[in-house]
């Protein structure tokens, strides 16, 4: 399967993407066939909050990029409900309509002939939300092995798991829109700061400039550094709308000239490595809660609990407790 | 100074909500001697995107709560960002005026003279999100130990942390506003599905009816269940809107009756189980990333992530060689 994902399958790629969601030892070994075949694509991620038309961006970007003779991929995060384990109504449903088949014509308002070559998957990330900062980086390594470039993450850009996610691609978009609240506001989840490349989106619609003031005022006031302050870079910011057609194009310019950046200075090794560190470490953390759940919901563990919740022993004793259990 | 901050020193408070905020050992020798002194605030958690109104509305509820004899706290946790490691421009400045002296005038629009006997704090987490569900219980524990009741914990409600420390309260409180982008796009964080209380603030714009008839319509489709669905709980939508003067009563009515409905089922005692489970797994995940950090910062591990950014090794297996470290 993993062969036929290489050769271009879609079938195959799709499958192989169901595999990597869900984790566990399978994914690992998707994970380590795609390691050698990886490098080349450009991963790209885009956040911004919730209605900042985000996925109707993107849709232009993949048309763009298609009719260009790329064949880009994008990994749309859908951080699941820690209830239900899923989002709720039918916005993951019209995202997995263009996996492994044909492609989300709606997002892009373009014909689906002109996005033959691109792969567009929705992601839900199941209870922790460590899970998402683990099967990300196995998706977009899947992608890259198959050989389509760019990878573009796609999150909702609120909380701190999202935005990391983002701000380890090696070109982090933030789209921000007239009435998102202001950008003091937008900050508190980090998501102006590992931009790369700002969008103002629906820049139609009045308070568009006030977005693109305010963002100016906060560069050169140095409270938004981009990820690459000490040489100078500055992320630009670029104004779009769907609605008048404009800016996707400009996008797509600035997200190039970012990359070359990117390779003329050797910063983009720096962002390969700390891409590879935050992995790692999510990993791993991911493995040491599932431990520390099994502990605590054990016998010793909830008789412990029982104690902490009468009262009788405090949390931090009991936490300690249970610590020096893994030794 | 505990002594002090018990026998209702705002001072004597004010100081070990920094011990508290900092962590570490101080902090927890705070908590353990608040510990015995617990149990009798009701907790309650307001949570809704960015700008949705939350600081005003907390502000109206604390002048109430003022006026009719309660001497309330709260708690209003900034996510920091994470490369500054703090809100970048006058919001948490406008909070932190508030801590331990006088109080939070212009959130609540009300005289300083009404809102005295009220407790405003501001807190920042620095690093890791889990710090926020470390910190967050324990600075409750001490204001329940100084006799604040209710204690009101306010979050951004971006992001799993944000949305799981308002979910753990005795009652949630989620605030929806008119172009808040749609319902759904508001769930993707878990917001909707922890509320016990709906408010529909800015009640007064243009779309508010809407927002409400998207949230009953979403309650009866069983798209949202809130915490207590097994016996029928349905939570409440209260409209309510500052411009207009009107709201702030209905929620302190529907909190209070959410806490009686806690109380006559013994579903009270499971959400105190539920939040000292969620500490001791915060606490225990807390301590164990920062050895998977020293892990992988270490001599051997920047060796084996030098292996895994030159393709030399795979992410999972430099996680799992260090993990083994782990014993």
């Amino acid at each position: 399967m993993f062969a036929d994902a290489v050769a271009g399958s879609r079938l195959a790629l799709g499958r192989l993407l169901t595999v990597v969601e869900r984790g566990g030892p399978s994914a690992d070994v998707v994970s380590d066939l795609a390691q050698p075949l990886t490098g080349r694509a450009h991963i790209l991620g885009i956040t911004g909050a919730p209605g900042a038309g985000k996925s109707t961006l993107v849709g232009e970007l993949v048309a763009r990029l298609v009719a260009s003779g790329c064949r880009p991929a994008v990994l749309a995060v859908d951080p699941s409900s820690p209830l239900t384990g899923g989002a709720i109504l039918g916005d993951r449903i019209r995202m997995d309509g263009a996996a492994g088949s044909s492609v989300d014509v709606a997002a892009g308002k373009a014909p689906a002939s002109q996005l033959g070559h691109a792969f567009i998957r929705s992601m839900a990330t199941r209870g922790h939300s460590g899970g998402l900062a683990v099967a990300v980086p196995l998706a977009v390594r899947l992608f890259d092995a198959a050989g389509y470039d760019p990878v573009i993450i796609e999150t909702v850009g609120v909380g701190q798991v999202e935005v990391d996610v983002v701000g380890a691609a090696d070109t982090a978009v933030v789209v921000a829109t007239p009435g998102m609240g202001d950008a003091v506001q937008a900050n508190k989840a980090g998501l102006l700061e590992v931009a790369d490349v700002f969008v103002v989106n629906k820049a139609d619609r009045p308070g568009a400039s006030d977005v693109r003031r305010d963002l100016e005022l906060m560069l050169d006031l140095g409270h938004i550094t981009g990820q690459e302050a000490p040489d100078g870079y500055r992320p630009p910011i670029v104004m779009a709308s769907a609605l008048e057609g404009t800016g996707s194009g400009d996008v797509l310019d600035a997200v190039a000239a970012h990359l070359d950046y990117l390779e003329s200075t050797g910063r983009r090794a720096q962002r390969r490595r700390h891409r590879v560190r935050a992995e790692v470490l999510a990993r791993m953390e991911q493995a040491m809660v599932r431990r520390a759940v099994e502990l605590a919901d054990g016998a010793e563990g909830r008789e412990l609990l029982n104690a902490a919740e009468n009262g009788e022993l405090s949390p931090t004793s009991v936490s300690a407790k249970l610590l020096e259990q893994l030794g």
